[in-house]
């Protein structure tokens, strides 16, 4: 079934321990869209500037992922620059240059309205609001956060959190939208905020699931020998994991427990190449050969 | 089989967020051997002062722990005072009177001489290595270290490393041995030091075990909603892992595979109560039970 996702289509400049590249397609809606389609139908919506150019839009395009929804814009596309060079697990923002995305009002294209799963990727909370609201007979929405909206649009931000069957956020984000430092009492409390579910990544160590019903649910990270640049394994987790939702129709435990696993399988993926460049070419047998191996590292 | 275990045996006095004691009795050894006597024999050496009474003694003995190998001398036990009021994930030593310990010579009684399995729990790597020429015909051999002895000792660390089967550190204490911060790769040169299998511990995460010849293993954490005191937590997943392997007679794929589960189901029980409050009434029944549960929360 299909996925509708709403978020940034950007350029990434980047520096890793790993070398340095110059704007390169990245976005959390394309790493999202490039993961989730590996498992099932994607649509993107998002807001693009006049340096978007036709191979960009055919990294997506090439996998099957809907773009009608990917909007032009006079001038630039959100361009955000980064290094990890002092901390592979923390990226220091540069610069932010948001460009068109600054103006982004997200326009549901009509062949879009049927769609059975929505992924709020991480944008303002007005537009997760407003898109959800549009959106009013789908099957699942799930979304995402960061820092920035958690501290300065907390209000905002509550109304969507009221409206999620899954957030997925980290584990700074879930201490800082608790207040709490214990991880299982914190997530206990973002989900009283609304999240029916609520996914905790914890960066190379995996991430857990929390249900309202029974107990957590642990995948573990893959231990990777390069990690080339994280930019979007969050994203790409997200991806894996609402991707083989969507692709089963529903969330039983079974399913959500293999959503975990492909979730960390994606996320590993997109850490091995700058950018999307690992998940343009990977390759279904790769990934249910990831997933293998990851439950042989963690199975008894 | 029997563990000869050699190590602190302390008293601690602890702030964290959940309260303060005062000199409860503690030490790496004393922990390690509490989690161990769930699976196997147990034997003791240390040293400690006149303030060690009957009753200390008492916790270990109730569990059938053979202590004939802990030393009295004149003068104080070893006493470590720690805050965790500010970072439940990484303890403040606010004070470290070593006492007795400062003067100790390990000694192994005669009885001790046909352990099968040795632990060198965080000692001077001097000691642990004069401790490991004294028995030469033990099955296995595994130790700990901290930061103190790689940064200051690191020579006469080596010469241990070289002789272990199995060596247990945290995540920064294998960052500080290899001088590399990826995980993965920072495995791999410990172990070219020599210890044949490294676990490295993740704290709340868990903990991964890397062999030189198959893939790395992963065992989870357990969410606890109640931290109460992590000291010890790693002398007692220690315990639990090689408790189990000693009672298996012997290391194979599943056996370490389980082990690493029994580590951190001990390293959790550890946490819930003060000191070794928890490992002195904890039942097999409940570590199973625990066990069952870590497998629950992380089994497809």
């Amino acid at each position: 079934m299909a996925i509708l996702v709403v978020g940034s289509v950007a350029f990434d400049s980047l520096e890793t321990p790993a070398g340095k590249r110059e704007r390169v397609l990245g976005g959390a809606a394309t790493h999202f869209a490039l993961a989730a389609s590996f498992f099932t139908d994607v649509r993107v919506i998002g807001v693009v500037g006049e340096d978007f150019l036709p191979e960009h839009e055919a990294v997506m395009t090439r996998r099957g992922i809907d773009t009608r929804g990917i909007e032009r814009a006079p001038g630039l596309s959100f361009h955000w620059t980064g290094s990890y060079v002092k901390d592979l697990n923390a990226a220091e923002t540069l610069a932010t240059d948001l460009n068109v995305f600054a103006a982004f009002e997200p326009k549901i294209p009509e062949p879009y309205l049927d769609s059975e799963y929505l992924f709020l990727a991480n944008i303002d909370p007005v537009l997760q609001a407003r898109v959800r609201k549009e959106m009013p007979n789908v099957k699942m929405v799930a979304g995402d956060t960061m820092n920035y909206w958690i501290a300065a649009h907390r209000e905002n931000l509550l109304k969507v959190l009221a409206e999620l069957d899954v957030l997925l956020i980290n584990d700074g984000e879930a201490r800082m939208l608790s207040g709490e430092t214990n991880a299982l009492r914190a997530a206990q409390m973002v989900m009283a905020l609304g999240p029916k579910s609520l996914v905790v990544k914890h960066g190379e160590y995996g991430a857990t699931v929390y249900t309202s019903g029974g107990r957590p649910f642990r995948a573990p990270g893959l231990p990777l020998a390069d990690v080339v640049d994280p930019t979007g394994a969050g994203d790409s987790f997200a991806g894996g994991f609402y991707g083989y939702i969507a692709s089963q129709g529903g969330v039983t435990p079974e399913v959500l427990r293999s959503a975990m696993f492909y979730g960390s399988v994606m996320g590993s993926f997109a850490c091995e190449r700058f950018g999307t460049e690992r998940l343009q070419e990977v390759t279904r047998a790769e990934i249910d050969e990831r997933f293998g191996h990851l439950r042989e590292i963690s199975h008894l």
